[in-house]
């Protein structure tokens, strides 16, 4: 572990991509603190704020602070982590192995992306949700679309999404999709996918799995807060985002003083 | 040139990540032959068809036949050809500046992808307009939130997207902006951003452009082609899809019989 700790990733343990980046680095024991940058906000730890926009214009998280590099976008960072710390088993090298990883990860954004931004997201912010009543039903139909697509085209022909191991597209899958499935949100029964289920369970059998999703735990079911006003809402928000913040920050620093990952 | 021609590329000239595939095939001059697959349409050459979806389940254009190599998602056609045939320049290698490809490639799904999605797709597909009249203006302020993006962060601090050298970023980039501005559909003026307007200029001086864009010289200025009835319509594209192939055919044979390119 480098004790100078030049590695900052900002956001907030609620955020998909941002676990898609924080499970892997705290797997691969890197050293770095977890900085707080709430969507939505103003303020010093807004993303709106101006302290954030100055180092990400683009407003987004995760975001990573490397020293004089600033870079946005979950791809990118794990893209960019794994280049620079040779991470060939969570981003493979070979040239055709890493084109399916791009593959699914550019093919995710407009379709397993969906089930955080039409579904997930819209239970715990009011403000977006669609007009109508039908978004919950539409959301969980593209869900289950792209549950389909997942099972039968890419987990079909390997054990994971771009071949025998984890990688940085399966990393970015589960967040997206394990966060609605029986474990957490309860909104989706993943059962009618055989090899979706199998895959689910691999992944939540990696290092560090509970800590890294604590806030989920303490969210619960996503249907209850459908009911909740906007105070009440907040609070379980806070809590799970205290809850998480607090999980990930004790496992980086059990991981920090493990034996140090092979250079 | 590898005279084999093993290398397949599905879709049609009137799709941006098509165009974004064949573009620097064509400049880098790797054999490949153009074939129709048609979005939307079933049978031989449609998407839906069986013989595509056999090959390429997630039934999107454009897609990559090279042997038994099957590849959809022009992020990962685009980066699979470029770690294949080494194009260093239009895919780098150094960590941070592929890492700057990879933000804008990310980023773009969810943004830049909007100028097809939101304002020229639906100009040219009556079923893909929302509900309501807003549509377009809606769409036409999210490109212009995008064009102020890009033309204040990436394009601000270096010439191109990644670099001081085009990337498979910027030709991505390219074909979704500049099927609005004054070349071709006459939706968009660039002027107000002055990086970007510069930058569009500085592609379309690339080789091979006007081939490239035949099939949007063809169809027109988008505004017109709300008027038309469905025959109309539908005239109007054939013709714009058969200059399209027409001029990209010819362009690849001219680049195929050039000097060909180091290895």
């Amino acid at each position: 572990m480098d004790g100078a700790m030049s590695i900052k990733i900002y956001g907030v343990p609620l955020s998909q991509p941002v676990r898609a980046v924080l499970w892997p680095c705290v797997i691969k024991r890197v050293a770095f603190s977890f900085e707080a940058a709430v969507p939505g906000m103003g303020g010093r730890i807004g993303t709106k704020g101006p302290d954030f926009r100055a180092k990400f214009p683009l407003g987004t998280v995760p975001a990573l602070e490397d020293k004089d590099v600033h870079l946005s976008e979950s791809v990118a960072i794990l893209s960019y982590l794994s280049d620079k710390f040779s991470w060939h088993d969570i981003y493979p090298t070979d040239v055709l192995e890493r084109a399916r990883v791009h593959e699914y990860m550019s093919w995710s954004h407009r379709n397993t992306r969906e089930a955080s931004t039409r579904v997930f997201g819209p239970h715990v912010r009011p403000d977006a949700r669609p007009a109508g009543t039908s978004w919950r039903d539409e959301g969980l139909k593209s869900v289950e679309a792209t549950c389909k697509l997942i099972d039968s085209y890419w987990l079909q022909r390997t054990p994971f999404l771009a071949g025998h191991a984890p990688t940085i597209a399966d990393f970015s899958a589960y967040e997206e999709l394990a966060q609605l499935g029986p474990r957490f949100g309860k909104l989706v029964d993943f059962s009618s996918h055989p090899n979706l289920s199998r895959w689910i369970e691999q992944m939540a059998s990696l290092p560090h799995h509970d800590a890294m999703h604590a806030s989920l735990t303490e969210l619960g079911p996503l249907d209850p807060l459908l009911a909740l006003d906007a105070k009440q809402l907040g609070a379980k928000l806070g809590a799970a985002t205290k809850a998480g913040t607090a999980a990930i920050t004790a496992a980086v620093k059990a991981a920090e003083k493990a034996t140090p990952a092979p250079a």
